[in-house]
């Protein structure tokens, strides 16, 4: 294999650089067919671009029918070698590190291509394996604080109603959701400004599944989707796995660039843009008004369809949430999705999706493809905890924690973090941004922090493509005040070590991770 | 569009042909680009083949980048039209029978390409419809039947769960599944001689996505898979959606053919077989013993994957039930499939996969980007209820039900049915199968049936492709003996009626339907 020369100053992402360096050197037979390509670590550590750059390029390879992947071996040249015994094959087992020990490893291993794959979540459990010591503060969650959940309650609701409802409603539902549940929805969404029926609304499990049955119905391989820079990494991934080409929309305090939004359409005239405008995941940041109004609109003039996650707006600290990008939509281009995991209790895997008729009509064939329902006993019982009087006091009280706790952080970053770094002020949600000075990388800045015994989630995990100049993902809303204070002072301590000690990041910023 | 004339005798199947013949026009431009294709019913009636040959043809030409669906609208040569004004090109209104009546149709409404479809499941739920009313008999469903429910145990055992528990473990949860639920699958499955530990085991979200997760997983454009002949109906969506070919492996009384299935193996080289071996959906079969052996020398001999589909074993109602194929892998070739829907509760939502080392880490990555993690509340309380002495006896007490029903069944297909009509006795689960003599399709009986007040799945439904000689699933499990009883009387009607009117079927069955 003949390293290509990567252009980092170019537009063309080096994903598709490496990509296409590989796939000369295949059609030319430079490199022939069935060979070993070099493994990701090691193709990343002499490239010094991230395991993921290599994972893409390889996948793209893939998917042109150049490569093949084969489970716990590698990635080969040309399409897998049909029916030959596998043993007459066999790798040489240092080259097979996820061989499990167990008593079927004498024996010969299946040989299987492999057609998915989640980088960036592989990437980010291997990165928080060592923060996973109990000495360590995680500000790394973005999850809802487990002391808040209702568990009393929906728990007595539960029993309330598994006494008196027909066991019939625990025999196999339908996969568009409960009646009851769905009318709540129908009802919010009206409140917000959104003009939605119970017909207009998808029970999903998770607002998680949402986004991957969007991504399974209207994408398919080569095609663009929008996203924000940075954004949702699970996100990534989904979208990724569908074969879609992410090109990442810059963002500054306002949000995302309006402008930059609509020469990226231009330019790669994608099916899909998925934002979070409330407060977004990993910034904090909300979008203004008035982008929201020309996203709809550009949505509307370029045919494109707009994913708007939606899962935290109901903890906004100062006035009420803004108006979501579906309230402005008049033309069925915005599909909108909710969750109940931040607001109520995840472990009931609740979300939604919202959308207008022939659009949802295909999300629903979907989730019956997916997981057919999600738990009626789950969703009537939610339904039962948010039509009592306690969902809305529950809420509030929630509200009030995590205001009084990023009110908090805000203090301790101003008081403690060393001059040259940056954050933003989140309106919204569970999530703050911290911009690093010029020289350090996030995963330096990551790695320094876990040494200090903190963990938050370095922005690289966040993006499309190779970064740009990055940050780091810090969460407020999990933990109490004292120990969220401990954990920046922590950090503070890690990004003044790597200042002070003159170190400048690598050229690329590199994963210490196996992918 | 010139109609192909179709070679209903070739083993080239229907719907390759008929895809061939409209590539072949498409190319050579004698179907201009941006033409409407006819719509799905329209070409199906014109044919005389099922709505999903000509699905399937237009699915295989979108796959080819020939042609494109846009939601609502209809199939179009091409590709879609990008960033036109909808208003520009709206679409006559009277070929759009999808759009949803609402506040936004009067702007314009979205153009979006489609990547998924679940024909089959489409059409059930049509066929379906008519059959809702109350006085209509349901032999249709497969189900459990709720009366037998452990509602009241469950309710019982979460509450206390709920009240001793803590909160943090509704939190977000991990995508492998609860520790204390996989060990008891672990435990269960080594009674059953399959080797297992919890770390060999994912739990999902019921048994349908793990199917899913294994298709996504494993599975890309143009893969074979081989199915049994006839098959569980919504496996045979999720394994189109990812783009694979079916090929169907014939059965007789003793399950699928292991000649037929070994020669279907050389010829199309499938990368998965998939077999529900005991209490087989729709017949009612199980797989002979030495089958089952022959099944895993071939999927080791060539590097096939198995899965094995096994949620009705349980339910075996003469001696236990045969080996699971599982038991004779050495070499981690079987993925099998357990399931809780009908042993426990449906609306549990709780199923898993046991497969071996890096077959099951990929499996937990699709998990991971499917729904993240099924609800820990519920696969505590399973746990709870599965480790409680009610478990076993709840078990027995069903299967006795059961076991009652089916017996009950046999003995009125016996006195009823008229002459030629044959069925399966089945030896574990809900359903049999009903053969219908020459010259009666499966559509028509199960129309006839409809109007004599009884609803079951017509075969065709359950097929690869387009139907050899077919027949009716009828399920015994959910309803009393006596209502069951009158269900077969009126299907014996409805077939008696037919044969003795001298109808003759249609040359090729058809969906009174619209996809």
């Amino acid at each position: 294999v003949d390293l290509p020369a990567l252009d980092r100053a170019s537009e063309f992402p080096i994903y598709r650089q490496l990509h296409q360096a590989l796939a000369t050197q295949i059609t030319s037979t430079k490199i022939p067919a069935g060979s070993k390509l070099p493994s990701v670590r090691e193709l990343a550590r002499t490239l010094s671009v991230s395991p993921i750059t290599v994972v893409q390029a390889y996948d793209a390879l893939i998917a042109d029918g150049l490569a093949h992947a084969s489970l716990g071996r590698g990635t080969f040249v040309g399409g897998p070698v049909f029916g030959l015994s596998p043993e007459g094959t066999r790798a040489d087992p240092s080259e097979s590190p996820q061989l499990a020990p167990g008593p079927n490893t004498e024996a010969s291993q299946p040989q299987v291509s492999v057609h998915l794959r989640a980088p960036r979540i592989s990437a980010m459990q291997s990165l928080l394996k060592p923060a996973r010591k109990a000495e360590v503060i995680s500000l790394a969650a973005g999850t809802p604080d487990p002391a808040l959940f209702p568990t009393k309650t929906v728990g007595r609701l539960w029993s309330r109603m598994i006494a008196t409802e027909d066991p019939s409603f625990l025999q196999y539902g339908t996969p568009q959701g409960d009646h009851h549940l769905r009318s709540w929805i129908a009802g919010r969404c009206r409140s917000m400004g959104i003009n939605a029926d119970p017909g207009q609304i998808l029970v999903t499990s998770g607002s998680q599944q949402a986004i991957d049955l969007v991504a399974r119905t209207f994408l398919g391989p080569g095609d663009h989707v929008l996203v924000e820079s940075p954004t949702f990494v699970t996100a990534l991934d989904i979208f990724e796995e569908r074969g879609a080409r992410l090109a990442g929309i810059p963002m500054d305090n306002s949000g995302a660039q309006p402008d930059a939004a609509a020469s990226l359409v231009d330019r790669y005239r994608p099916r899909l843009l998925y934002t979070i405008p409330t407060a977004h995941n990993p910034t904090g940041i909300s979008l203004a008004d008035d982008r929201r109004r020309s996203l709809v609109a550009l949505a509307r003039s370029r045919n494109l369809l707009i994913l708007e996650d939606d899962i935290c707006s109901e903890f906004t600290y100062e006035g009420g949430p803004p108006k979501a990008i579906k309230t402005y939509d008049t033309s069925g281009h915005v599909i909108f999705v909710m969750s109940f995991s931040k607001t109520v209790i995840p472990g009931l895997r609740v979300g939604c999706v919202v959308a207008d008729g022939p659009i949802l009509g295909r999300l629903i064939e979907a989730k019956s493809l997916s997981d057919r329902f999600t738990s009626p006993l789950i969703q009537r019982t939610l339904w039962r905890y948010l039509t009592s009087h306690h969902y809305e006091r529950d809420l509030e009280a929630a509200r009030d924690t995590y205001r009084r706790r990023r009110d908090s952080i805000l203090r301790v970053l101003a008081d403690v973090m060393p001059q040259g770094v940056t954050w933003t002020r989140p309106a919204a949600g569970f999530n703050l941004w911290i911009r690093l000075p010029d020289g350090i990388s996030a995963t330096e800045a990551f790695e320094e922090g876990l040494r200090e015994g903190v963990s938050c989630i370095p922005g690289d995990l966040c993006l499309a493509h190779d970064p740009p100049p990055s940050g780091l993902r810090v969460s407020f809303a999990d933990n109490h005040e004292d120990v969220t204070a401990e954990g920046i002072k922590r950090l503070a301590r890690a990004i003044t070590r790597l200042l002070s000690s003159g170190r400048r990041a690598r050229p690329e910023s590199e994963f210490v991770t196996t992918i």
